[in-house]
């Protein structure tokens, strides 16, 4: 495809060097299914890199992870909180409620972050007629890719364990989380208390593959035990296993998931400096959201219909709010100053 | 891995001409999710490989092959029927239970097979009490890699249409069966009646992808509607979808799949003549299962537990029953006359 | 139990002449599970009520009858709106979704209404990611006890049809709103368009028992159809069924249904005006809803903590909203005139 | 009705001192949902009839109860083992399954009974690919009214215990256990170590009702705990509760519950001897089943269709397995020795 992408991480394919390392594990036999050393190897070392107290497991894709790992802390009349704007309610076609039959009670948010005042309104326990609170679920990144704090983190995690519930982070970018962040993802996530991640690969340039990771194998044992059979049945078990294997052992290997989460973190901000310096903020284009990780939300309310499409005739992006014309710009592993110096050079044009 | 398998078809890795079809697709940006003008293009091959008269997408693994697939034909009070031995009873860890909560109903079976006169006992309806059969899923070759005959699937398929019913094929392994009856894969699916196929692609040399197509747009357009939020819902939708895509275009092109599907069957026949063929035979192995396609059953009774587990240490292979030691030995694209002369040689060895 | 209750008309126990229609039903043997010519008599007199053109069937429940109701229109994907105040949203413990495995998504609503405004701005389709609007579901009286026009209700009808949905009655006390609005519950739900009504019995004198109605025969042919099936998986058939049949027969016979309604409306009415008239309105005692049925919303914001207790303790009744001191005050057939002076004197006394 | 019905216990109605007991619990108003002290005092009779190491809650029929019950012990991926005759196989149309989205794992049964050694077979945990056996249902009686010694059940609940699972006793005629073997059902269920009960009412004289009985809490503290949300989301909670509560009053008092079970057993044995007395032993009629509790299964292989018809036209009864014209005849506290003495003069008269 000719066109610029700013449409999503996942439009960029694959980084080299994931390839490199499916091609290096494509000789020879292998045990399906998981059940080979190397998997177990690359396990271990994902397992090393949280604290080691937790247990990682593979799965296939971002839906799947997060279906896991709820449906893992589930009973049949919990409900799972999240903020309205979350994945798992937006953008997952009804997949946890299709495999938990649970409820996802929407939480309002700000810049996709939920309070801890949100969420305590809702730990309400004990009316038989109620579905049960029973795990918060938070994107970090958020789904406008803005941050919460190590602190937030943990006093929303100390929050739900106080009433005896849980805390999942949807990290599908987390790389980009810990690269902005600047700690480690052990730091942000076992550190504060989470007890199930959403480990993500795939928008951050591997072929396919996330791992579900839970944390504090003592409260969380028989979660940790369960959690090969729930995937299976949420058919989030792949055959040729080892291929997401390599893939990670790649993406670990010299900290490759922090690079390039770092760069995508370093265009999106290079994008946020040359808009901010462009005459097209003085056109009245502005951002709507904090540029934290690798994504930049701008409303190009200046453009008209037709000036927006011809900029989509040449960049691929997605617009959010239609009203304001708001677009969220996605910058990933590929992305290049010179695609960015180009788009705002054509925006400034489009606006001349 | 050193060790030689006969395990599974799934240990032998992904096909050369696959991998290099994967990295071909990994130039610039792509649209995400199958909606890319690719993605359709490669669907289309699939579509006029199978007559046209269905509709296909790409999901990433069988077990998801076979949930999107019977989902799209069940109403909340519908029973499956299948053959006991069925890989959606046996192997999938109640996938299809817990995504439609529909029980399945296991059938008698022979071979792997269910006769007309099995299934037909089945077919009663109108009492509020009971749970209404509505699909018939069968596994073409079977789940001892055996086949159908052409007219015993449109038997079934008409049996199961003159109640109002639908028939599935889990097709894991469909490439193999149309390479050892030498008919193409419309001549014995879309031309029997079938009304929707997991077209299998991993077991065969890809490195992740297969594919549902529902058959008969007339009388199952609704189902064809569905299938895409059936998928998502499934978490079996795929960002990077053009890889996928780029596969099965590998796949389908000079007839790969066949030509990979013809050569693992002809390694099960060479390795069912060495068998034959081998003092062994006199020493009291036997088959257990008709060699049609790329399995071989043999019961291994004469071997002490610890010979079994010498033999074992030197290949792959899985214990079907133990009670007569029955082992499944498969045959993949990677499978060569060597390997297979060198275990029938060392089971002679063991067995003088 | 000494003490009135306005806590629920739940409370007021059986009218008597549904009693004695138990015991009249009580002589000789009776086929189970509505398979007699009894209850098919009743279910008649139903269908004739409502117009015909639908098809009725014995529940025990409310929760049951909304169940039922709902997942008779449901595919997997499918999304149910409705007012974020809904009995199936609040007061079921996530009934329908563990039963159906889908969303509800709920909606704006004020005095318990919602637009068809807010409707319309859900009925986006065709986006995989999405969970896809079927039914709506509305309440009539709604959850606050006022009322839908039959106006407001075809137009609500008209919106979904016209995107090929549906639409769903929770009429657990629909004779209220016959008796209230002095039309017949025909030209409320039938004429209107309403799909499928969850017919109440129970909150208005009966023991127990409820019926779903599936209305436009030739639309919803299909649903009408797995009805039955529908209500035994949902552990919603009765064995003993006659004695629901013998009670909704009572119920029509001379209209009962709509006089115990009348009554139980005018009682509200009665306590409206006599709080209208009390000193306790200019003590800063207000209405917070319209009095459409048998619900009266007050606000005693005026009382203290303690002055609330001491009510309580010779009245039942719940609080709304915490911190507005909003109490439901409920009328049953039971409730008498003497009940509600004696609720406002006390009620006036307090307050002095 | 005028026709005597041998069809089912539940054809028989309500017995008159139930339904005064209904009566005089129609006296003022009541807290709905069994929030009242009423219900708890009734509750607080049963718990101690069955050795107070129980939790009890009343649900409103058998399905009911039996989802209730199991899907309170069950995980995602859980499997309930039952004889494959079981009710919650054969009755309830998927009722288990679409609430739980579990599989029901049939087993060989005898008699309707399961043995040790076929459960234990079934025992098999830790393949991901499978799913896991976590509870054992059984009937007592069985579903053809025969009956497990206390010795058998104390065995199936030590298997089950000794891998960590559960055993649950589908009691819907439990106390024509209790009488036959003339043991309390404390010593049968409690004291054997059984989980979870559903004890029967409706089918023994009860207008409607059961309750579900969690017993050992201690090690099942966590589902007693959960039971009342499971209950409220199965739809079994009653809104006007004190109804049940009043029934099973009466039903424990004096033991109304054993005196009526007790007679339904008697009329069985009567009508064995009877046959067994009769010319139609001579004919070729026979048992196929021991007459343990309320119900007689006989061969009226004799009979012609036309005969078998007449029969029909005057008593009620259903045929189980038609290539042999076995039928089912069932007693019930209704039943009296002249409608055995006609019945089996009719039949002799049929085959003279």
């Amino acid at each position: 495809m000719k066109k610029c992408s700013f449409g999503s991480d996942n439009h960029s394919g694959i980084h080299p060097s994931i390839l490199q390392a499916i091609e290096r594990a494509n000789e020879g036999y292998c045990f399906g299914y998981g059940e080979d050393e190397y998997t177990e190897g690359v396990l271990g070392q994902i397992e090393a890199l949280l604290g080691n107290d937790c247990k990682a497991l593979f799965v296939l894709n971002g839906t799947g992870a997060n279906v896991v790992s709820l449906a893992s802390f589930l009973k049949p009349f919990s409900t799972i909180l999240a903020p309205s704007c979350a994945h798992i309610i937006e953008d997952e076609c009804g997949a946890v409620e299709r495999f938990s039959s649970c409820r996802i009670t929407p939480l309002e948010q700000d810049g996709g972050k939920v309070s801890v005042e949100t969420v305590r309104a809702q730990l309400k326990f004990g009316d038989q007629h109620k579905v049960q609170p029973a795990i918060l679920s938070i994107s970090q990144p958020t789904e406008f890719e803005t941050l919460y704090s190590v602190e937030e983190i943990r006093a929303l995690a100390d929050l739900m364990h106080s009433v005896g519930g849980y805390i999942h982070v949807d990290g599908s970018r987390i790389s980009n989380a810990a690269a902005a962040m600047n700690i480690s993802i052990k730091e942000m996530i076992a550190d504060t208390g989470v007890d199930v991640l959403s480990f993500g690969g795939t928008k951050n340039g591997l072929l396919i593959g996330e791992a579900v990771v839970i944390f504090g194998l003592e409260r969380n044992r028989e979660m940790a035990q369960n959690l090969a059979y729930i995937r299976k049945q949420a058919t989030q078990l792949y055959s040729k296993n080892r291929f997401i294997a390599a893939q990670f052992e790649a993406y670990l290997k010299d900290n490759l998931y922090l690079k390039m989460a770092a760069h995508s973190n370093s265009m999106a901000k290079y994008l946020e400096k040359k808009l901010r310096e462009s005459s097209a903020m003085d056109k009245g284009v502005y951002f709507t959201q904090s540029v934290d990780t690798n994504g930049v939300y701008v409303s190009l309310s200046p453009l008209s219909d037709e000036q927006l499409d011809y900029l989509r005739e040449k960049y691929i992006f997605y617009v959010w709010r239609e009203n304001i014309k708001e677009v969220r710009l996605m910058c990933s592993f590929r992305t290049t100053e010179a695609d960015i110096d180009s788009f705002v050079a054509d925006l400034e044009k489009i606006l001349a």
